[in-house]
């Protein structure tokens, strides 16, 4: 049996990931591929209430490292439960977020370093990597105006955090793509989802031809 | 200021660990010692809510790489929030289990191997080790009456497993402490909690002089 394909929507907050995630889903399914839409931090009952921590911390909130940790849990009972068995299946997988949310977020502007989030990668998802990671790239006031538009005032943890925060976290996901073009479709993220999902179409064609 | 002293209580379940760190907390106290006395995994609101997810797993339960992540996750907070603090301003810290206890249990018994779990313990908590580690050596028939008198068919998702895997758990004790002789006190279990108490103050002894 052919191995499935395992295609990561990355980017920051309000980029429209989760729709452009859906949508691609969507169209695969409607083209007879077998996919499973998920998300992290979740996906199976484990890492679902491990998100619930991370979002909506007990305490004082998470230090870059313990949040880390609970990422690499979550994404280590989502791979071993539910990422590789599908894609053993012959399953695809498309998946709102993956490791370089971790590598963006904890590690870059965490501060806790590039090698710590992939060590802890390693150990607990032994280092599975995405076919394809496409990474949607919006300016930072279009990104502010979706989510004023979405959120009503509701934030998270991590969402809720400041400006250079999170204009580290873009600044990183542009340096991942720069530094590793092969693994990143990096799409233009204006423009109505409609005309976002063409291009990302576009960008996970050579796939369809290589499974077809 | 002299900084605190650390130690840490290991060994399976049954040992009695629990009441003898809180005996020895109570004779530093009333040494005029400020001690504080905690365990793992817990001993802030955030490692708690961890040790929730540990003992009582949603879904089909943890396995032994994100069980392991969870377990640092939690000890990054505590290390964090509470035990480098309390070290650095004096303070001892008594703590039922620590990072051995990780290396026995998941390293080990898990099969996650010892690296991977060093690893963890490095990037989580900056590879904080105790002052002294206290290892309490018990029979297995002597630790399985203990557990029967006192659970009364009560358990959780670790101490549940099987003969094997806690056998496996004893040995790797027994492995640290004739590795690191240094690092560990390996105190005989048998007797009342006020004789294992006698031969624990005496290897805590060296510890008090140092400090006095």
């Amino acid at each position: 049996m052919t191995r499935g394909r395992f295609i990561a929507f990355e980017g920051g907050e309000g980029t429209g990931k989760s729709t452009q995630a859906k949508m691609l889903a969507d169209t695969l399914a409607a083209r007879g591929i077998d996919v499973e839409l998920t998300r992290e931090p979740g996906g199976t009952p484990g890492a679902e209430a491990i998100r619930g921590l991370l979002l909506d911390p007990p305490g004082e909130g998470w230090g870059a490292r313990a949040e880390a940790l609970l990422f690499a849990a979550a994404r280590a009972d989502h791979v071993a439960r539910r990422i590789r068995p599908a894609l053993e299946e012959g399953r695809w997988v498309v998946c709102d977020r993956f490791v370089d949310s971790s590598r963006a977020y904890q590690g870059s502007a965490g501060g806790l370093g590039d090698d710590a989030v992939r060590a802890l990668h390693d150990i607990g998802s032994g280092g599975l990597h995405p076919d394809l990671a496409v990474l949607i790239n919006v300016a930072p006031d279009v990104a502010a105006t979706r989510l004023a538009a979405r959120d009503a005032g509701r934030s998270d943890a991590i969402g809720g955090r400041d400006a250079a925060y999170h204009a580290e976290v873009a600044e990183a996901f542009r340096r991942f793509a720069d530094a590793d073009p092969a693994a990143f479709a990096v799409v233009e993220g204006a423009g109505t989802p409609q005309e976002v999902h063409a291009r990302v179409l576009k960008m996970v064609e050579p796939l369809l031809r290589k499974a077809a």
